[in-house]
Parts: structure tokens; C-alpha cells; sequence
């Protein structure tokens, strides 16, 4: 059906065209460049006072950001490593509308002041966290929705991200650095829910077979990726943090929990699979799940130990999930999850988050010194308790996964309408880059468990 | 002819023994570091007084500098991944030869005192620059230069380069911090004038039909490659302004140009070639135009909107120029551009030098504030006027046009003669490593158009 | 014979639960975060007074060093590049393992007070550089040692390395800020011993057929190892020097180094073998010589003359190690090279630690002005003559020999207990992964040559 391939080609060519003419007209009318320079950069509704108060140090801590900004930014991008280069393009369209997006609905949010948004560096590392939050969304639809609806879910995930992040952040005060919930746990429930709604049984029973000899390409991918992990991660986890104390704690913590995280698939591999050493995207998952596990906790008093514990612990639960909960989850909850982000993303953000809460308990003047007025600035200032504190952080948990789910049904529902539904199989079905989207980069063998196929010719 | 081979062989190995040693010896005469901890550092001629006049921040500026050398070469060495892993041993060689010769010819320009170069980072800034003139002008002629040859163009376009960018920069006061013009527009135009001098009507038309398996390989390099210019990009087109607020500018006017014409890209592909999702190499291609637009722009008054109207418009340009204008180019006017350097940095240098020109006419002190000290001192210091400083940003494009096609016709007719003309094709049959080089790394349906070959046994 | 492999997997997944455990357990009574904040950070017994008493700058110079903790790691995991995504597997294992092993060790030698370790950005470079020898060693016998093996020879060499470190160092007072004797030279020898120890005549000889096709694979690698280097290793020589001017001529040194180091491959390569151009691993080889003789000299009066005669003496005689003295090391010595350390990082460390030794006879406070203080503060502050420096350098490569290969011997006749001795080859047989770590990532055709096999069928 040639005509219907070329229609279906010049659709998302359109919507490309209006969205990108949409979001001009909107940066036109309301985004301005931050005058940093000037002392009211930081709108009053935004807690970032502590942050601008040691006004000498502005300019380091601005170039800071910067750094951290291009850096985080390589994370984001290590996500795609994940994907293969045949979804590394849709991935490079969601990022590149998503950043857009996410700097106009964060900064109505947060850097609104006189009808005009002030971008600076701040609304870009804002961004890239909530364009974070849609890739990870993206891992658990892959190969069964089409560059349309990928469009459109990034267009929904950002607003109801956003508005997530802001109601934990700004109206609750939760203390959420690393973003264990806003961005990992988010992330994970609400592709989950999206991949739920637009279930449908008899697909993707075909075009297994070619999968065999993608394994090499995908372990170049995940080496890279693994590195890019490895070496820009830390900075993620720390990008929001002030660059105190409180930084270096943040990145300690991420690095030994990623050690040991590391170790542990070293550990269960050989005994889930009958192979000696685990293959390289199983590292890279690991490292994943070690770092989303210090999202939360990252800047408090985890101790070192207790870094290397929580890495340890969460290293053994996602190779655990990969093995015996997705498939549960697939023939149980008729939820295909096609990067298994329920295990890299869902389940180490929640242990995060409990975590974190744990922490919380702990966080005296004694333990924390000055560094208490950074990670909690309300208990430091008195204006809040401790127990109050923790029970702020513990609600902030299953509030994040209500509005994960619903945000993920509402967004499915919209994508299932029948003028957007038609599947990337029937639509491109001699298109090469989409159809490998499916088959690459996410864990072979956890995909064909979860499916029930092992050979299909 | 295997006497002849290792005659050619010997030849390259000679040369580059020759030139080393000749590097050696006029470093030995001329170059010594730099005494930056006294004030002395800046020689009068360069314009670098407002850049160090906050001698307070020295510190930290020369620190920043430092880690953008490295960051920026990040950049370069990205270029490479365009070209593949056969043609990427024939850039390293370039880069490392061009990079000393750079620091010697820029260091005779900028920073000669009392007969010697003092080198610093600065230099090594400067040297990366001049180097990714070179590498754009290599990407035009790649495949059908023999690496001796490559290495006397290094030789001459460093010359050449240095001597248009001190014009531009010194002489006349052009303000183009990101290089639209002097790295950009040169090397392209450069290049393709080497290429139009080298043009054989009937080579290149055999070893096409090895392409089709170099697909993938070249996806995985324009996954790479992409990744690092997101990241590493705006730091380059920033790397030589101040570290002030314009440093923000620049850095966000990038990033904004970037993701739309990322965007652009998935808005034409399915348009101008029968394919739902553009390729990776395409987008690649569009970050690079769209960096490449906004490199004397970056640190000027574009405001959000405007850094996305020129990333929309460059990215819809750069497309249409690899469809309809190479083609033309290649029958009308005998030039082959093996890997699009006129789309990717030509046209899009010369539309940021026009895009900064028309900024210009805003720099009052009323809009750019501080920062018109830093982007045009001339003006600021009341020493030209507005109307002035657009005249000569420009008549800094012609200028800088005339000088390209001057030098790359004359370095073309210096490769064209008869001791360096045998071609690689002739002398490298059964070198594959050096075979590969036409072949990857290239757009393939740019190329197919290009030389009307669609498939030939 | 399934029993015996389903064993040898669990032995690997026991001894990484065993030594995780045991990590946590020595963390948990212990390590502790180091209280920056405090005065007393830096224990006693450590030189680095010199590097605090800036008190007013302690805050950037902590981001820095955080930075290049970051930065220096992408080095670390720039080995794996070099030998393929098979082995990364492994790498990453002995990584994960060292870093957690490296704190600790390192933590009683230098940030041990009052029975606790504090670990900060420090212990992490100090991790970093330790972890680095032990994946150098780790190169010489690549293949040859199955993971169980590879695990227990970097707890013996974490610990040994760091005994070298603190002898030379602390208490002879050693200036080796990059490393050519600690690292490079430590770790090339040992690994050779070891492999001395390992020696089996009859192995290795089967499954070299496969290794024709990988070919490719392994000029990705390459390609993006050499990136890596080129990007973050002048941070890594420069990583423990103060971030004052001596930190930028161990940049500007490692930099102009490693440029004639490339240049010189190309020299040699096409005489030494029949094509004209290198390969790229070849490259990546060259750049690594190049950057590891700048080790010791870096931060010291090379001048830049200097740094390219190094760099190129050096790019001359590490391919002349691969041609001649490797297959003499493995027929006489019987010391089989996997990877090439001795030429790579055994030889140029060497050097390096001579020209280091030359270079401090120029030790005055004329010739280095303020920077005298940083590089040899003991000479600086009168407590030690010039001449005692030289002879103290000089002193410590003996001795640093003497360590590595006692060390490596002890560990190799450890590794060659009956337990732990049964080869990869009979173990592994059917694991493709690990079968691969012997065929990839290495130079082709310095292996060929040093088996003296061409093709077995």
C-alpha cells in the first residue's frame, strides 16, 4: 500500500512541522534569556533562594551548571546506546521536541514572572531531567508505537511530569535530588501504563528470528553506553544539588553504589542463566539500577556502606525482576515492557525513595551540619519537623505512582484513537530503521522470556 | 606494481619524518611556554585586553579554557566518526600534524614576542580551531586525495586560514567568537575549490557496490557522532568568548538551534527520499548546520525564538542543498563534495555571518548591556560606530570568501602536480583500509545522487 | 563435561558475593566521609600540605579535581575499548571490584586517622589510578586467565601497587604526579611476570581462525579508545598535580607528546609492515606511548621541543617493540604479551621515568620559579639538594622494578594453585563471550607475529 505508507510518511512529517512552528510562536511570545546579572533572576515562587545566597560565588556556580548541563546531557543520550541506531532516531526527534517543550511548560511553572519566561541554565538542566522522564517512558513502548505517538506521548509526559515534579517539589518540599521519584519511578509507571493500554495480544510474534545476529552490535552499543554511565552519572544525580559538602556526598554515594551493583550481577547471572559471566547490557542495566537506587538518597547520609548495601541489594533485585517478574508481568498484567524498564527504573526508583525516607529520619543538626540547610532547608530553618519531613517524603511515593498511572492511562487512551492507531508493523512494514527498533538493544534474553518465543521462522 | 607501492609507502613515511623533524626543530627555535603568571602574557597586537583586564578571575577563565580545549577537541575528533574507522587513520594524522604546525604559524601571528612563541592554552584553543578548518576542507576531497597529498593541504590551509582569521580578527575587528566565518565558510569553500582543481571526470565510479554492507557501520558512527557534538558542540562555539553572561548566550542559543533543526530534519527527509524517519548520519548532518549557524550569532542578542527560526530554517536548507544542490554542483560546475562540507558548513556559515551581521545592527548599550563590552569592545569603547561594525562584519564575508577559492585553488593546483598527482585509486588497489575512505562514513544517497550511480556491477 | 562448567560459573558468582560481603563488612567498620569542611582533612603523613594551603581557593580546587575524577575514569574504561566488548565484561568486573578495594588499601596508607578511613574526591583519584595498573597488568594476560584468576590477581596487585606508591611517594618523596613508574611501569611488569608464571607452551593455539572477521569490529574500538584518550588523558597526567601553572604544562606537555608519538607511527608502520598506512590500533597504541613518557616529566621543564622529541622517540620504539621484541620476549623469555604492555606502557614508562630523572637536574629556582614549591616542595624548602632529588628518581625505577616483578611473580604462582588453575580453555569452551577475549581489541598482527601462527585451520 504505497499510498498509504506515503500518507502515513507526510503525517508525522506534519506534525513535526506544527510543532516545531508551534513551539517558535510560543518561545516568540514568552521565553526571554535570564538576566542572571540582575538579583531577581530567581522567581520568589521557587525555592532556590539557599541556592543564590553566597551571592560571591555565583559566577563558578553558574559555570557549574553549565557543565553539568552538556554532561547530564550525554546521559541522556546514553540511553540511546540502549536503544541501537535504528531507534537512536526516534529517540534524537523526542529529545530534540522534548527539550523545547519541557523549557516552555517548566518555565510556566517555575521561571514565569511578568508573562515571560527567563531561560538560563537552570531551565536547561530542568529539561533534560524531564526529557530523562519521557525516554524512560519511551523504553517500555518501543517497537509498538509509532513516531506519531511517541510525539504525542512526549508532548503529554512533559506536562504531567512537570506538573508531578512541581506539586513534590515546590508545594510539598520534598527533598528529591537525584530524582528517584520525578524522573525514574515517574518514568517507569507511566511508560508501563501507556505499553498497558495499548496492549494487543498477536503482535510482535514475527520478526524475532532476525534478532540473532544483532547481538555483537548491541554489545558495542552497551559498552558505550555502560562508559557514558559510568562517567556522566554522577554529575546527573549531583546536577541539582548545591555544589557544596552536599555534591561530593552525592557522587561518593552514586559511584560505590554503582560498584556494587556491578558485582552483583556477577553474582546472580551465572546462577539465573547458564552463562559464566553476565553479557555487557546486563552490566549496563545494573549500572542503571545502581545509580536510580541513589536518586533520592544521593545527598543524604547514606555512609559509604550503606552505598555499597543499596547498590548490592538493587543489583540482585533487577536481574531477580528481569527473570521472573516481567514475564509475570506480561502474561499476568498484559503489560509488554520491551526494555524492561520496570526493573532498570520502576523498582530501584521506589527502593530509592524508601530509602531516602529512611534517611530522612536521620537528618539532625548533629549528622548533617550546615549540610542540613541544603538537602532540607525547611527542617534546618526550623519550619518543619523531621517526622514531618519523612512523612512528606514517604506520601510523595505513592503520589507519584497514582499520578505515573493515570497520567500513562489517559496518555494511552489518547494514543489508541483510531486515527493515530495504525502499529509501526502494518504501517512500516519495509521501512529497516523502524523495524529494527524492536529488535535492538534492549536484553535479548529477557525480551524472548517475556514474550514466550524463543525461535519463531 | 609492488616496487611502486612501496615507493608511495616510502613517500608518505618520508614526508611525514621531513615534517616532524622540521616541526621539532622550529619549536626547538621559537616555541616556549607561556609565563601567565606574569602580566606580560597577552602580546599588544592580539585583541585580548578585555579578556583579561578581571584579572581577579584569572584563575578560574584560564581553568575553564583549559577543560574547553579539551572538551572542543572532543569536537574535532567527532569528525572522524563521520568518515569511518579507514578514513579516521588519515584524520589523526592530519589533526596531529596540523595541530603543532597550527601552533607555530597561529603563534607566529598572535603570540610572537622578542622572537619567541609563547604557547599556552590559548594556543592550543586556537590550534583546535584552525585544525577543524582543515578537517572540513578534507571532508570535500576525501577519497580522491592520497594521504601525502592531505598532508600538504593540512600544511597550506593552516597558512592560509591563520592569515584570513588574523585579518578578520585583528585587523578589521570582525566579532565571530564561533567561527562561522574563519572555520566554517573557509573550510568549506576552501575544500571545495581543492576538490574542483583535483576533479577527474572518470574515477570514483567503480568500488561503489561495497556500500551497501557499510550501512549499519555507519549508522553506529553517526550515533557516536551525534552524541558528542549535542555535547561537546556548545562548549566549542563558546570556547573564546568570556566566561560572563555571553557565555550563556552563546551556549543557549546553540543548544535552542540544535533541536530545531533536528526537528527540521524529521519534517523534509520524508518528503525529499521515500523513507518514514530520516537516517542517522542526516541528523547528524543537521546538528552540525545547526551549530554551525549560530557560530557568529551565538553570543548575540538572537533571543530564544530567533536561535530557533535559524536552527528551523538552516535545517531545512541543508537538506534541500544535499538533493538538489550537490547534484548541480557536481555536473554543472565539476566539484565533488564527497561528504557535503557546502551543506553541512558552507551554506550554513555564510547564512551566521549574515544572521550576525543583521544583529549587529542591535548591539546598543541599551540591549546588550555589560555584555556589548565583551562582544564588541570597539563599539562599546565609543571607538566605531554601529553602523560601522555591520559594514565590516560584512565585508568580512566576501573577504573571507575570496581568500577560500583563492587559497584552494592555488593548494589545489600544488597537489595537482605531477610528483603527487598518481591518485589514491592507482596506487592503493589493494589497500583496503585506504579504500574504505570514499566509502563510509558519507551520506550514501547524497553521494548516489551525486554521481547518478545507483548501482554498478 | 557440564558439571565442571556449571561449577566454575558458580566459583566466579561465590567469589564476587564473598569479596562484595567482605567489602561491605571492611566499609562498614572503616570508611567514613571525610569531612572536608574541617581543617584536618588532609592526615599527617601525607605531602599534600602544600596543596591546601591555598585555603581560600579549597572550593574550586575540590569541583576540579571532582571533574577530573569523572574525567579521568572515561580513561580507565578507554582499556576496554582497546580489547572489544567480550572482554569489557571482565574489565568491568575487575573495575567494579578494585575501585571498592583501591579506597580501602589506599585508605590505610594514606587517609587512615583514628582507626577510621575518610574518603573524599582524593580516595577516588587515588582509586582511579590504582584501579589503571591493575587493567594494564590485566592486558599481558588477556586470555589467558579465567575471571576467577583475573579477580584474585587484583586483590594481590591493588594492595602491592599501593605498598610501590607509598614507598615512592610518601616516604622517599618521589615527584611522579602522572605516573610513569607507579602505573604504567608497575603495571606492565608485573603483568608480564605473571604471565611469565602462567606460561603454557601448548595453548592458544586453536581458535585463531575466527579472529579475520573481527577485524573491523576492532577498528570501531579503536577509533573510539584513541577519542577517549586524545579527550581525557591530558586531565589524567595533570589529575594530582596542583591546578596552578605546573598543571598546565603537564597538559600543554602530554598534548604536543602524544601529537608526535601519532606522526611517528606513520613513519614507521609502512616500513616496518607492507601498507601504507597504520591501522588504527596502532594509533590507539602510539597515543597511549605517548602520554605514558610524559608521566613523570609532565609537570616538569620538558618544554615543548622537548615533549615532541619525547612523544616521537617514543612513537618510534614502541612499533619497533611490537616487531622485534615481542615475539624475542615470548620465544626467549617465554613471556606471552596479549595486548603489548611491555610496549605500550612497560617500555615508555621507562623512559619516562629517565627523562623525569634528567629532567630534575634542571631543578632550580630560576628555571621554575613558584612552581619549584609544587613539583619538588622538599627541594623548594631546602631540606633536600638537588643532586639527593636526581639520585632519589633515579633510585626509585630499580626499585619499582624490583616491586612489580617480585609482585608478579608471588601472584602468579598464586594463580597457578591447582584450584584456580584450570584455563579458560577448557572451562569456557562453549561461552563465545569469553572466548572472544583472546581474538579482539589487540593488535592482529603484533599476535600473529609474537605466536609465530599465520593461519591455523
Amino acid at each position: 500500500m504505497p499510498e498509504h505508507t506515503a500518507a502515513s510518511r507526510l503525517r508525522l512529517s506534519g506534525l513535526c512541522f506544527f510543532l516545531q512552528v508551534l513551539n517558535i510562536l510560543l518561545f516568540a511570545v514568552f521565553v526571554r534569556y535570564s538576566p542572571e546579572s540582575s538579583p531577581g533572576q530567581c522567581p520568589p515562587q521557587l525555592n532556590c533562594s539557599q541556592r543564590n545566597q553566597d551571592s560571591g560565588f555565583q559566577q563558578p556556580r553558574f559555570q557549574d551548571v553549565h557543565i553539568q548541563v552538556l554532561l547530564s546531557f550525554g546521559l541522556l543520550v546514553a540511553f540511546l546506546s540502549r536503544y541501537g541506531p535504528g531507534s537512536a532516531v526516534i529517540s534524537i526527534l523526542i529529545i530534540a521536541f522534548a527539550i523545547q517543550w519541557a523549557v516552555l511548560i517548566q518555565g510556566f511553572f517555575y521561571f514565569f514572572l511578568n508573562g515571560k519566561i527567563y531561560v538560563g541554565a537552570q531551565s536547561m538542566v530542568s529539561a533534560d531531567f524531564c526529557t530523562t522522564a519521557v525516554l524512560i517512558s519511551t523504553g517500555a513502548v518501543l517497537g509498538r508505537a509509532n513516531p506519531v505517538q511517541m510525539l504525542l506521548l512526549a508532548l503529554l509526559e512533559v506536562t504531567l511530569c512537570t506538573l508531578n515534579e512541581y506539586i513534590l517539589l515546590s508545594l510539598m518540599g520534598v527533598s528529591d535530588s537525584g530524582r528517584s521519584l520525578t524522573v525514574h519511578t515517574f518514568g517507569a509507571y507511566f511508560g508501563l501504563m501507556v505499553s498497558r493500554v495499548l496492549y494487543q495480544p498477536h503482535k510482535d510474534k514475527r520478526k524475532r528470528e532476525k534478532r540473532q545476529d544483532m547481538g555483537h552490535q548491541t554489545d558495542v552499543f552497551a559498552v558505550i553506553g555502560t562508559i557514558y554511565l559510568w562517567i556522566f552519572w554522577p554529575s546527573f544525580t549531583s546536577a541539582t544539588t548545591v555544589h557544596d559538602n552536599a555534591n561530593n556526598w552525592a557522587v561518593l554515594n552514586t559511584y560505590f553504589s554503582l560498584v556494587a551493583s556491578t558485582v552483583a550481577t556477577f553474582i546472580l547471572s551465572p546462577v539465573l542463566y547458564e552463562e559464566s559471566t553476565p553479557r555487557m547490557v546486563q552490566i549496563q542495566d545494573a549500572t542503571l539500577a545502581g545509580m536510580a537506587v541513589m536518586g533520592m538518597a544521593g545527598e543524604m547520609l547514606v555512609t559509604p556502606f550503606g552505598a555499597l548495601i543499596a547498590g548490592f541489594l538493587v543489583g540482585l533485585i533487577s536481574p531477580l525482576g528481569f527473570r521472573f517478574f516481567t514475564p509475570v508481568l506480561h502474561s499476568r498484567l498484559k503489560i509488554q515492557d520491551t526494555c524492561g524498564v520496570h526493573n532498570i527504573h520502576g523498582l530501584p526508583g521506589i527502593l530509592g525513595a524508601l530509602l531516602g525516607t529512611l534517611l530522612t529520619l536521620m537528618a539532625t543538626a548533629d549528622t548533617y551540619g550546615d549540610r542540613l540547610e541544603l538537602v532540607f532547608p525547611l527542617v534546618a530553618q526550623g519550619s518543619r519537623t523531621v517526622t514531618d519531613q519523612v512523612l512528606i517524603q514517604l506520601g510523595a511515593l505513592p503520589l507519584t505512582l497514582l499520578l505515573a498511572t493515570l497520567g500513562g492511562w489517559l496518555t494511552g487512551s489518547v494514543l489508541k484513537t483510531k486515527v493515530l492507531r495504525c502499529s509501526p508493523d502494518a504501517q512500516y512494514e519495509e521501512n529497516t530503521v523502524f523495524s529494527e527498533v524492536a529488535e535492538e538493544g534492549c536484553d535479548p534474553r529477557a525480551s524472548e522470556k517475556e514474550l514466550g518465543i524463543s525461535t519463531v521462522v
